[in-house]
């Protein structure tokens, strides 16, 4: 069992403050976590700092053997992992335990990666009076990277990041979401018993803007790597100077039903309600606009409704649990008025849209408005839209008329329609015969529009996370 | 106007015999051709080994430069090169002009690729005590390359060994086919204009075998490239020791007609039509085998007859011209005998199947036998034939009922289906919604089974053409 | 002739004001440059996002032939594009002639790296249940850039931003550096003549901090690509949103000469004095801090000294002249305020150090500190140091004592040391036996620290003006 | 414990003869290995024909952890498989273990690049009619792989073959050495235990020519991987008809030490030492030549000589031992009579030149001639000889003055020499400041002139052993 204890314990030593750490399905304490001070954080830097040293020194062999190591530990205690997912996350059991397979995944990319993160020869004499030379680049790692998480993939989403700084050369702090803290310090009490060198990973818990800021501001760091919301992000990238920056923000995902799958339209409704659903929503790449064909419109949401009534809303450790309560309160309520102004503009519900425990039953609402929130912002709650559209150009339209742009999706065996929404759907991933909510952790992923800056993806990560640098040998001097 | 003449006297000087050269079309000859002696090959070898000092000498600038000059002197005589194409070839001038359009094209992307050359930077401490070393590849030119081309295409299959040979900064001599041999003296005189070191390109004319022999032979040839028949591409590697091979053979390109593109196939039999009988279906991918759905077999067959019968057989200097004589009498003969053979067989003649003047009226058939000639080896006449098939996966068995696998096509709007064909068809390249008789110049074009070895396209051609070299640095001992 | 008349003809219909152009050797006025307003820039983001419909029709090989015939253009009037960038900038007419000729190859490598921006395909099966797809990566145009330019590279730094963002297909909007709007608006020309879509590429003259708040603020403007000072770069970096940003800053660069290398300083002196001297050190990489081993310090400096003194100050347009005046009264008078200050700190003169007409003799100062403006800030004029230092390792130290991190340089024969310096000099490029002040066009060109953000070098500028976009096609559904 | 018994057994069941494996220290019988007749082979190659349908299925991410897998389970069983390979191999145990830990490795390198077996997207509208349409290359099994391979690496040298023939998706059968069958065995067990498919990879034990001859002639064997002597290799290619072929043929590797290293000829010379005499000179690119500058070779050939009259003759179970019997008598004859002929000529012996049990005492011939075949052929055995040159330039002519062209190595400090010597040496691997005897498992290698035909090192062997296939979608039809 890997414990949080003894990393929380040192925290606790120098900050003054706790805040209590809610399980957000029944809405009870679970413990206090230290409210770290900025001092801390400027500590943490400085170790940060000198351990970097230590990472530099290490082989890429090393590392990606700690990375391969860390990969083992994680797969071999899976349920452990997952149950301190659910717990402070409220994710049911089932999609705590695929987090933790991604996860072990997401390690190994970065294992792999490590050791192929190389450059190229560059041919010079391609101008003139260029002859003469060997020139190539290499990468090289930059120092501290600061990382700011959020609550929804408390354990991948930190390794996404954690995961390509180590495999890069690079030492990381990660402020983790303030409700999921416990996760990310599992992932660093793992790292240290593969290996890694001390403080090249570290995690400081707290109030989000406060620290974050810190970090932002500290010249020691030479990235910000964030996933949270647009208007975060901006300020993030205001603040940072010439800091590097990666920014992965939010998304409203779109997905198209053509007529051309009018015979696979029950098999497309039961992997929607994943879509749109699981974690109740709560992911970056929810399937939150659904865009049918209207002659295949009736017959898809008959078998969509059918497929989300059918869902159970419990205890999120019980292994038949689909739904279950919110992060908190405050989301409960957003999500719910949004649900009562879309409604109230004219959209209607076909199943859902009322607060269940502490959670909201799955909603469909059908005739939504482009303008209506719950369609133009991110929702990031267990609603999807349905509508209905003439055409794969109309659909294309739709889902265009977006403020986000990270990933979406259609379903079509329309070949030549199929490549034309792959290229002019305005977002980083298209996915064709997928839900927009697909993602391997290997994937290059990042948004257009207010969605992002830069790419994850652990090798598309890690070049944003090193330096490339281009040597020129002249060698007939 | 580029002139051959004083090329040819020069290899008058040394040559004892001549042999005439007949225009295809009209079976009289244009002119005396030097036989060249064993003696002028290996010449011409000592030449091109001088030559490769002054070649290796150049920057990749400057034969980048040269590449780019001898493109735009092409365009800017391409009637002239047109007209040299057709008289030796007999190839209607319309696709004369296409074929040095292609030819300018095929000088431009060696032009690019030949600055574009790269190796890589490679991560030796990816290794166990690996660091300390920086580590790349480089590309270095290998020296003399012997090519030896076909009659189909005299000035652009030519250009297709010329042009990477000289980028990568080798030198190279072409056998061209004895019945093509001006286009490739054309080349050299005006690479010669655009600068190229003298000798660094050659040809050499005369018998094939015998001076093919030469050059496989000859301990300071690095490298041969052939485009040819499988029996004489074997032999060559049989022959060749450790040298460097690329070998482009033969094939009897495939087509599927799937039924969910019902409503193209007038468009689609208008294109058949010239992917098969384009320069009398004289061309290594001519379109050779239609499988096409039964649902639309009957549409089809009407519109692709239809097409095939307006087809105009003249004067190939005419540009209303589509057909002319075939190269010569032996192959009008061998093609006559096939179609006999498969009609004996049981197959159904749609159309054409006769001798006309020197060449063969465009043939369709129809119920072919697998083992029939005209499916199983490479007809290189105005040859089709037309099967049903009751699926995409029965078309796919036909398809891959066949001892050459260079491309394959496939018309249909059923995305699923695309994919599978596209990665089962046993083939170097797949074409979806295109004729199998497409080849665009700069991508990768390699046979699997009988139709070759190695790869061309201008920059794959190179990398088969140049010593990729490893060197490491160790600064750390 | 390429005039500029007509074009500011156009700008002047709507601007209000203008300001005078000044000839920086002469002082004397050279006419009058419209002072654009907000609402012509405004104007020109809209003309420039229709435009981006015309470019993004075009096929690369369209957008590469007109790259190529504006590179060609030039090639053949350079005479006349010197004598503008002279006339604007006060550059020698040799340095210019030097210029155009770079130009003829950035816009060369833009042409043929359009071609070349190629994705990567990527095996999903690597990551689990993601078999059944086929996925790869494009590269799609962004839409408008919006570029500010500076005055020291009036036509190849506009060409660096130019180039790539047509060669990618985007449209491009420079506010070139008030003191030289002419050879700008010569490259718009031309590109017209090439077959430039109308209004792809725009010029629009005038202040440039209120008409670059105009691009930056406004929504339809993907990218800002800057080439100026830190302070500028940061503020653009602050207020750009989630815009696409790349900064060329400023750099100090420096040299190391080793004592391995005691044959040959009198040549290295000689391309020092050009490194250090060249348009009045108004390069962003000028050799500005040269450290030399003790053990050959005093024979460098001897002959560095003497070529310095033999440098001659006069007209630009004299082919001998090799230093002018330099580009304002302010800079003149700044610059030799920092060489009073060095020397009142303790630095010595060795030569120069005074104000000649309109410029600065070439000053060479020893015994500089770190902490004089001289030496960590950027001088952009003809002023260098030389310290004595007592090994590489001591070098190394003093080198990376710098706010700013884009070139550096050394001469050394000596191998390990070679690498050490460059792995572990503090920038993006490390030229080893060749002046910090070496660019090749198409090499990655970015900056750390206070340098930059982001790369340019035709290929990596392209991929920063490009969207990656990740397509997946699941044909196993 | 790894046992080979029951693999043995099962090939007994079938064949009729066997033949005795011999300990070449100790020159006794180890046990009888069954010599497996043509039929075995035939049958060999349809079940390796069957077990392809099984690894095609399998994803690269099932495939990279069985390779995964298996390094570790060979990593845990470090001392089991180094007693293998020294008691049928006589390689002192030292190095039988370096061998192990580089398998551990080679395995770790193939489970990795398996899953970055990956493409390009391809710009077709880069050429003329291309755009439209979305290419790409995929990289596909091809089937049968055939292997022979040699006695000096009887793990390593095969996991070389098998690593990445598995991680492409192939089968494959190893013709191991006759004289070491039981390191090949002990793999295939390993690899069983990690879950490969059954007969993905088999053993078949026996005379190599003539099962050898059954592989080259099958048409089911798509490509053929040997190491061995250049005679078989040239012979192989010629016989092999279109299959794909990878030849590792021999080397003389020499190596230069230049003046500028004279304060580390110590320490050159002890690593020479390892790199002449390791495993009695019985590697493919053990260091054969030694090119001293004449300024100091006496201190050099001092040092190399007390290191060689240091090392240990021993048992080579024993970790102290250097040095143990030669692989037969035959081999052991042959050294001698080469030693001989070299002293005959004109040589010098500085020391050992006798046999010495079944070994032959480690060897340092100076002033041999280029004709002595101790200089001109491979020795494969503890011979090296010491040569003065008067310059670097000197030293590459003798270096190059060879029929083979596999590794080179050179020791200077002087950066324009190692960078001439890097470009102008004509072998395929050139190591700077490091032995010829140096390989990395990732690194490419290839050799040129008689030293072998295409790249070995994981990355490079995939590539040579799939089908790179170009997919090109028409979505504009």
């Amino acid at each position: 069992m890997y414990k949080t204890e003894s990393y929380l314990n040192k925290l606790r030593e120098s900050s003054m403050n706790t805040y209590p750490l809610i399980n957000p399905h029944t809405r009870e304490k679970i413990m206090d976590i230290p409210e770290c001070s900025n001092d801390q954080m400027v500590a943490a830097i400085a170790n940060s700092k000198r351990a970097f040293h230590k990472m530099k020194a290490l082989s890429s062999e090393e590392r990606s053997l700690i990375l391969d190591k860390a990969s083992d530990i994680i797969a071999q205690n899976k349920d452990d992992f997952a149950k301190t997912i659910t717990l402070e996350s409220g994710k049911p059991i089932r999609f705590s335990l695929g987090e933790v397979d991604r996860t072990v995944q997401t390690l190994k990319f970065a294992s792999l990666e490590a050791r192929k993160l190389e450059g190229e020869s560059i041919r010079l004499d391609a101008a003139t009076n260029g002859e003469g030379r060997d020139a190539y680049t290499i990468y090289q790692p930059i120092g501290v990277v600061g990382a700011i998480t959020p609550f929804n993939f408390p354990l991948n989403l930190v390794t996404h990041k954690v995961g390509p700084a180590l495999g890069v050369g690079n030492t990381i702090i990660v402020k983790p979401a303030e409700k999921t803290p416990l996760s990310a310090i599992k992932l660093a009490e793992v790292l240290t018993e593969a290996g890694l060198p001390k403080d090249a990973y570290q995690v400081i818990t707290g109030d989000g803007p406060r620290l974050g800021k810190v970090l932002i501001d500290h010249s020691d760091v030479q990235k910000i790597s964030f996933t949270g919301s647009p208007q975060v992000g901006k300020m993030i990238k205001s603040q940072a100077g010439l800091k590097k920056i990666t920014l992965e923000l939010g998304n409203n995902s779109a997905l198209y039903i053509d007529k051309s799958v009018s015979h696979k339209l029950k098999e497309i409704a039961e992997k929607a309600v994943v879509g749109a659903f699981s974690y109740n929503g709560q992911v970056c790449i929810s399937t939150q606009r659904i865009y049918v064909h209207e002659e295949v419109r009736k017959e898809f949401l008959h078998y969509f409704k059918e497929a989300t009534e059918s869902l159970t809303y419990g205890d999120p450790n019980d292994p038949a649990t689909d739904l279950s309560g919110v992060i908190d309160e405050k989301s409960q309520n957003r999500i719910l008025a949004w649900i009562e102004e879309a409604v109230a503009e004219g959209s209607e519900l076909v199943t859902g849209g009322k607060k269940f425990e502490n959670g909201i039953s799955p909603t469909i609402l059908v005739k939504v408005s482009p303008e209506a929130k719950i369609s133009c912002n991110e929702v990031f709650g267990p609603v999807v839209l349905v509508n209905s559209v003439t055409s794969a150009e109309d659909a294309l339209k739709e889902m265009n008329n977006s403020p986000y742009g990270l990933n979406a999706g259609a379903f079509t065996y329309d070949l030549p329609q199929a490549f034309k929404l792959a290229h002019e759907l305005e977002v980083g991933q298209v996915l064709i015969n997928d839900l927009p909510t697909l993602r391997f952790d290997h994937m290059p992923y990042g948004g257009l529009k207010s969605s992002g800056y830069g790419y994850e993806g652990i090798k598309y990560a890690m070049r944003e996370m090193a330096h490339m640098k281009f040597i020129s040998m002249n060698y007939s001097f």
